[in-house]
């Protein structure tokens, strides 16, 4: 699994670090999650620059995609440029979008008629795009998921994994990073945020 | 607050990012957590390269320091040189070592007979140093303060935002990163976690 965490200038750094290192946890079995960036190098909303480690293009052959969040989602929004350098498809990819990462994949004309999650400081923004906002941590139909709240970025590996991988496999990256001695609150919350949305057979519970 | 988030080569991403993003949120009161590296740029365990806000020498000056974890944390724990540029001092700073920190903070000398808390693949390390390991996700004593689990980072930030701001400061920062649907419960457990190791006057539940 090739996976593009997509990163803007302005971006909060949980929403793109957390499911990165979470779907890394997967590098011995060939799974990659690379920082994919419009630039060589972006700065973060608290000005820490990284550098890109996979250009925008690398997302338009990856496996599967998130579209990462910022302070600047709303000039991104309306970058007509930089969106037609975006070119993802559902019927082979896996596309998550995290908080305002919502309001890009909205514009990107990926949601259609579905139902979203987003931060509450997007919310009014994906709403003005015609969009129905739930007031849930995360939702998924077919290959198009959504996520809100920094912390509920968790939840979109939680999918990936139990969509590309096993349930097991989801468990054991997000046994890793949960909260020594409240490991199995977490990673019980975890899958029980996404397993509904995930299709019958990997949905069994594990033996 | 200026606050030195130690990252050094090899860091694990969530374990920086989380706590940063964190007391960030009280940058409009004049905090800043910094992103702080023996060099001017650092690697992460997964190959993201970022820059150093500050350098190492900043931490002695910084109000509280949270020291950072990774996959080169033995080898920084045998470098005498780099753990000589780090003078802290307890008396004076709120210290805190999340995961691999934790050797870290012991080689310092930081942590004497205290009890700590640390990650599952570092924990036969810190025994080895002598430190008796808990089996729970946060510990502190006084100004020194460790965690275990990437995500306990949350509550590396929420004792420094209990110690040096108010309960309202940390709820309102818990309660922006936790998941939508999902914040009072986030933000009960991470105060529930760290509010009996907060001395006396703030500890008195918010009217």
């Amino acid at each position: 699994m090739k996976i593009a965490v997509l990163t803007f200038d302005g971006f909060n750094e949980l929403d793109s670090f957390i499911v990165a290192g979470i779907l890394n946890r997967m590098n011995s079995r060939g799974w990659k999650a690379y920082i994919t960036c419009p630039s060589k190098a972006v700065t973060s909303m608290n000005g820490v620059t990284i550098e890109a480690e996979q250009p925008l293009t690398f997302a338009s052959g990856a496996d599967a995609v998130i579209i990462g969040s910022g302070i600047k989602t709303r000039e991104i929004a309306q970058d007509s440029g930089l969106l037609a350098r975006l070119q993802l498809d559902p019927a082979r990819q896996l596309i998550g979008a995290q908080c305002s990462g919502t309001l890009l994949m909205s514009k990107l004309g990926l949601l259609g008629d579905l139902p979203a999650c987003t931060d509450l400081t997007t919310k009014p923004w994906v709403i003005e795009a015609g969009v129905k906002v739930l007031d849930q941590p995360f939702h998924a139909s077919g290959n198009i998921a959504t996520a809100g709240g920094c912390l509920a970025s968790q939840y979109l590996a939680a999918w990936i994994l139990l969509r590309a991988g096993t349930r097991e496999d989801a468990e054991a990256a997000l046994h890793y990073v949960a909260p020594v001695g409240q490991k199995e609150e977490y990673v019980a919350r975890a899958i029980d945020s996404v397993i509904r949305y995930i299709p019958d057979p990997i949905a069994t519970p594990a033996a």
